[in-house]
């Protein structure tokens, strides 16, 4: 039989709320902890990047039965539209023609998953602060301050999803054989706005992600509900072209004349808004064990926290949770095989989203402007719809699939090979719709 | 004219208390912080393996006029003893004839340090704890225990030697942009004992280092000037041959008579001394910066902390005071500038040792016991005698010289490509010694 266990949950972000639905429905005692105010009950902090969530993400609602209901907040991106420099448009469909990615605002969705959790019987323990965690029983240590007085809360498992600085991370770190590292980035980021139309219309195309790929640098859309656009510039810190060099309205101001000047309408509070935002950093954290016996678990960035460029944060914490559940089911009461099996599990895939993570920013930011990579994706395409059991490209494999990102990594890497091969080919550029290219693909696949 | 400072040095270990002395002689205040009691005064831990001195840690020593002292506690060793399977023994020059590393043994080292910074004026507090600093205003937090009460040390500038765990990184580690990492290898060591003769002279050559290479695990012994030798067995924690699978007298008797059958009669207490020590662990540590602003720097394993199989944690940590101190000369009293070169010197550097020190124990566990490596050494040693000029071994550049790590790292990969094209000459056995393969070694280093 199963047993009831008395589950707390550190962090009440995405894959916190997620997670402790999960724990109700399997019948335990779920409370969730968060160090900030109820995130219903305050404005978001303009330092977000629009979510995207794909099927990775689905595939764990679903299964709660609790897709439509998201569906209803985010807006279906089928596409790149690519913002050249001479302000000319360029569109790369994501997938095949109904293949979407979903944009959603990180508060909306957020508001609406500890809605959804309460209802479920889920208690929450807002502006309720853990320092620390006894791993050895479960017992948080909660305080107003860090040097402050502290109690203990005892349970029976604890599961940190507190995030890429987590403390219940940060406890395991102290012991021998944690393996741990932070990288940071030498890019960083601010969200800018693209406000509705009078009538409540979106001002460009909201079923596009929208890029101004400028090497070094870039700018990213994507649409809400409500009409607006959450912008994102990402940036070196440092250097020539660089937050540091934008110091003042006038800089700002000839910066986005040279290089984004279609922007100029659409983004009628960029000073206010470019001064008042803070810049910030990213960093991808990786670690390992993930978990302390039976007692503590990391979950999400608490364990991987990786770069936005492929639009997978949530979408590999919330198949975290996927794969954390098929261990329960698995392995009922044996809480130290389901840790065990759900680590060895997705360790090598989250090294492996954070990698493709990584290198996505080199996509986004250059080749989307590269008249070689489009022909690249063309030649892809092609080859894929004549042979859809043969090729399936890289960006579908890690969004629209559930292949472990590992595998997707690896088989993209082929592919990759085969395909600069195919590019070095005299006059491809004339002769790649041809049986000859075709076969060519086939025999490099073959070998 | 030079501004006398106030400076902390936490740490009272090697590269600390050496430390101190150099800043004591550039004329500013130096009080010295450690958690332990003083080292003069206790036992030591049965957790050490034996240090090697080699020429970068010399010369920090010289240009204070300490080597000579130092020498006097150290054995000089000027060879590898490899005891094979079947106990015979080979023997490889570490250097030329008359180049030696020196053992010493950490206690008595630190002690004369201690003693040696204690006569030039530095104040030591031990037992004095430091749990954390604030970085802006170099102000040292002390106190009995981590959640008690603390109290406040203003310096104008503090250095973090306090080793791998440092609490003065752990604070950097929270600020943005800081990278770190923590590895630890599968491998862990003890610590086991060859006594003296009766009449107080060594059962082994003391002016080897002992190595029973036996591929994944490794047994190692390096002399003491009372007669003993510390001896330091390598193995992985887990695993076949591993830590956890000797648990008793017996297995832990069984195996050694397998493996190590020559050391029964030299190591009379090897049970007691291997269920009474501890099992350490092994971890390669890394970050960035090393410095916050003109008031704080890392230094030795604080900032760099390797595997011991190269013998060069202290010798890097030395050498990282070399550099710090010709930053000193250079900059005067603009701190933040010594700093900044200081670190932007070092960093490459100890990411190169880092990186030597993790290869060598490939080299010392499983290659030292392999015929074509024996060919390789071999070989090396007749073309570098014949061209000392064109060729010095990658051992030698790390030991014996004080050329950059990084730079001794990018030659002897270099080194190691034209030998192992060089072995892989037909018959190269019986015809290396010919002018032949000199000329294709010339050829080759000529490209």
């Amino acid at each position: 039989m199963k047993e009831q266990k008395k589950i707390a949950v550190v962090g009440a972000g995405l894959v916190g709320t997620l997670l402790a639905i999960y724990l109700k429905r399997a019948g335990h005692t779920v409370h969730v902890f968060d160090r900030s105010k109820d995130i219903r009950t305050v404005e978001f902090s303009g330092r977000s990047i629009n979510l995207v969530m794909s099927d990775r993400g689905w595939k764990a609602l679903e299964k709660l039965g609790l897709d439509t209901e998201i569906k209803k907040i985010g807006i279906p991106v089928y596409k790149r539209a690519i913002h050249l420099e001479d302000s000319s448009l360029n569109f790369q469909n994501y997938g095949k023609e109904d293949q979407a990615i979903f944009s959603l605002s990180r508060g909306i969705l957020n508001r609406k998953m500890v809605d959804l959790a309460e209802a479920e019987g889920v208690q929450f323990f807002f502006e309720s602060k853990i320092w620390d965690i006894t791993l050895s029983t479960a017992t948080l240590h909660e305080g107003l301050t860090e040097r402050g007085e502290w109690h203990d809360l005892d349970y029976d498992i604890v599961f940190g999803a507190d995030g890429a600085f987590s403390r219940i991370r940060h406890r395991m770190q102290r012991q021998s054989m944690f393996n741990y590292s932070q990288e940071f980035l030498k890019l960083g980021y601010k969200e800018l706005h693209i406000p509705a139309n009078p009538d409540g219309s979106h001002k460009i195309d909201p079923n596009s992600l929208h890029i101004w790929p400028r090497g070094e640098f870039m700018l990213m859309a994507l649409a809400n509900t409500n009409g607006s656009f959450t912008c994102t510039l990402f940036m070196p810190h440092e250097g020539e072209n660089s937050f540091e060099q934008l110091k003042d309205k006038a800089t700002l101001e000839a910066f986005f004349a040279k290089y984004f000047p279609d922007t100029k309408e659409v983004i009628p509070n960029l000073v206010e808004d470019f001064f008042r935002n803070p810049t910030s950093y990213l960093v991808t954290m990786k670690c390992y064990p993930w978990t302390y016996k039976d007692k503590v678990a990391l979950i999400g960035d608490a364990c991987h926290a990786i770069v936005p460029f492929y639009g997978h944060g949530m979408n590999a914490g919330f198949e975290d949770i996927t794969i954390l559940a098929e261990m329960m089911e698995k392995y009922g009461n044996d809480w130290e095989t389901v840790f065990e099996q759900y680590q060895l599990s997705r360790k090598p895939n989250a090294d492996a989203i954070a990698e493709l993570s990584y290198r996505n920013f080199m996509e986004m930011s250059s080749k989307t402007a590269d008249d070689k990579f489009h022909l690249q994706k063309k030649i892809e395409k092609w080859f894929s719809e004549k042979h859809p059991d043969k090729w399936v490209p890289l960006y579908s494999r890690v969004t629209f699939s559930h292949q472990p990102y590992a595998e997707a990594l690896a088989e993209g890497e082929k592919q990759n090979a085969i395909m600069q091969e195919i590019l070095s080919i005299d006059k491809i550029e004339e002769i790649w719709e041809t049986e000859p290219i075709e076969h060519r693909i086939l025999d490099l696949l073959a070998k």
